[in-house]
């Protein structure tokens, strides 16, 4: 790890538009497929040290899921004071083909700002940006906790900068992260939990042979077709009031024998489980792993995140609040689709995801609405009011 | 296809030994690895011409199972003469690593005749040989039936033989084949029939998506795996009174999806039956793809044997009569194993397999007893005068 820091109120930045739009095209403008590093951090830094934050910058972690670079920035209000944290992160998946303009030099066309991370998440990081420069420095300690590395390993990163605020005693009481919630409008959804996620990687070794002389062989693979069966006819529950009932999917089978007269040697697979809160990475590992053992078979988890879930109650409705004040929407509040870096935010304080449309995260032509930043900057500037004064 | 003739008395190699050793020495000589071509043909045409044999020599099929070198040598007898056939193959597998001696330079050490051949089925083929040189003309009519293709793809060989075969108007009245079908003594095990062989290629399409939304996506896997189960479960018969309950084997799984969170767009397999004479491959093809369309899958079958049986009668008798003479062991009548050329050659006359000890065939130092050489060019003869005699 490598530390800089920074709190240049001088800078010729400060002097530059605060405008949610202007913040979103500085960021978009520093190409920064995940890994991010340099340029992207450079602006965001650029950006916050003239708000009066004090900004940490690190280098985590070490091959073969780092180094990633990392940004921790925290503006202290009086002593007391609550703290509010913003939590995302400037790392984007490559643009791949086929984009109208290019993909890292944002362009307006019609109503929209057209380029990668519009809305995923560099976007939403404008927004709190602008944001906290409306928001008076005497509102309380406000944090953004920003890494490079969300769309790949994610070993490095939000993990990391949760280990340099447990280092400089730094607990947040909310967290808001900027995922892209919203579907259809700004506003429509938040995400106040998320499923967790094991990947089970799974095998049945058996002994080759000829097909003409099964005695002298043990056929791995009926095994692993049983112990599949059985897996993939598992009722994990029923879903809770919050979330949809777990999932197992099979995700890969292979042997590998390419001889149409052998019997093979073993038999591989791999199921990958979305779970709620009703299980842990470690219960549903136990749970495949004696039905593999029942089957003759061994099971190896790899447990990618944990559930969590914030339940409906103040942190939700001061959101709800805010959205229902700038948009007339009110969210709803969902515990759907895949992982986020809340899984490991969920340690610090209650955390909910709330952000942009998702329609076009991770595609070509990747675009927010112009009219969308200023309304969710007025959000995200209510909501860390409001719990601030709590 | 292409024919040479050949009915040569005056062959230098006339005046050579007969001797089962010698010939089968000259046959391991010429290296043969499947498909056999040229030279290890041209040393048995040198043999069987002295022998009063008219032997045709022919190259059958084009690319990719072809072409193949094949020989057809017949002695007729008097007219009306009754017709015994021998059949086998000059192709051997190759050789492999760790020989202590070349395997293409014959070798006696011990009471042992080393090199790739000595039992599958040079030897047996010198065997036969030898037993015709004792064999009187005015018998009956003998044939040799034997190609350069058993341990490759054999689509071109016995069964182009018996196109040859079937253009001249030459039916054998029984046929014996002489694969090494002996297991701890030479003479214990014949085999009077073989089990047929059928794979079958099976698949599920499904529509890809992302394990978060398996709404989305139609996962192929679990609708393989239950076919895969309900095949596996199959109890396709309970053996016969001549042969073992037929068998289906899984060998080969497949989806190769090195994503993780990915539902993959389709799942494969294959399966290899190997069935006895209550079924036909068509049959079975049949039930499988029954069972794989209620999955929603797909089948393919790729026949490679039908079934055959040479029910116990004169012809066995007549063999066992041979062997116990000359070895005085009563030998089992099997039907267990892998396929042979049998599977075509049934379709002329009644066909049986007997020939040397097969505890070295495809390993590396092939071997076989000096003394069954003698022994076996003995019971053939006795075998041939009898099915002449009749
Ligand atoms: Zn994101
Ligand atoms: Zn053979």
């Amino acid at each position: 790890m490598s530390v800089t820091h920074s709190s240049d109120n001088s800078s010729p930045d400060s002097a530059r538009s605060m405008a949610p739009l202007d913040l979103a095209r500085r960021l978009i403008a520093c190409p920064s497929v995940t890994p991010a590093t340099g340029s992207v951090f450079d602006a965001m830094e650029g950006m916050l040290a003239p708000l009066g934050f004090d900004v940490l910058r690190t280098i985590d972690g070490d091959a073969p899921d780092g180094p990633v670079e990392n940004l921790l920035a925290v503006r202290k209000g009086p002593e007391g004071s609550r703290h509010f944290a913003f939590a995302g992160h400037l790392d984007v998946v490559p643009p791949g083909e086929g984009w109208t303009s290019e993909a890292f030099e944002p362009e307006i066309r019609g109503d929209l700002l057209y380029g990668r991370g519009a809305v995923d998440m560099k976007g939403s990081i404008a927004c709190m940006i602008a944001a906290m420069a409306e928001l008076p420095t005497d509102a309380g300690t406000v944090s953004f906790i920003i890494t490079g590395d969300e769309e790949g390993p994610a070993r490095h990163g939000t993990v990391a900068l949760m280990e340099h605020m447990a280092a400089r005693g730094l607990t947040p009481d909310l967290c808001l992260v900027g995922e892209p919630t919203s579907v259809n409008r700004l506003g429509d959804m938040m995400k106040i939990g998320r499923r967790g996620s094991v990947n089970i990687f799974l095998g049945v070794d058996g002994v080759q042979g000829h097909v003409a002389y099964p005695h002298l062989a043990d056929n791995p693979a009926p095994k692993l077709v049983r112990m599949l069966a059985e897996l993939d006819a598992l009722v994990l529950d029923e879903g809770t009031d919050w979330f949809q009932p777990s999932n197992l999917e099979i995700t890969e089978i292979h042997i590998g024998n390419p001889a149409h007269n052998v019997i093979p040697t073993k038999a591989e697979a791999r199921v990958s489980i979305r779970f709620n809160d009703l299980h842990s990475g470690e219960s549903l590992s136990r749970m495949v792993t004696e039905v593999a053992k029942k089957h003759g078979g061994w099971s190896k988890p790899v447990i990618s995140g944990e559930p969590f879930l914030t339940a409906p109650g103040a942190f939700s409705t001061m959101l709800s609040d805010a959205i229902r004040a700038e948009t007339g929407i009110e969210p709803e509040l969902s515990t759907s689709g895949g992982t986020s870096d809340a899984r490991f935010l969920k340690n610090l304080c209650p955390v909910i995801e709330f952000g942009l449309n998702n329609a076009t995260m991770h595609k070509r032509d990747e675009a927010v609405a112009v009219a969308d930043l200023d309304v969710l900057a007025r959000i995200y500037r209510r909501v860390a009011e409001a719990a601030l004064a709590q």
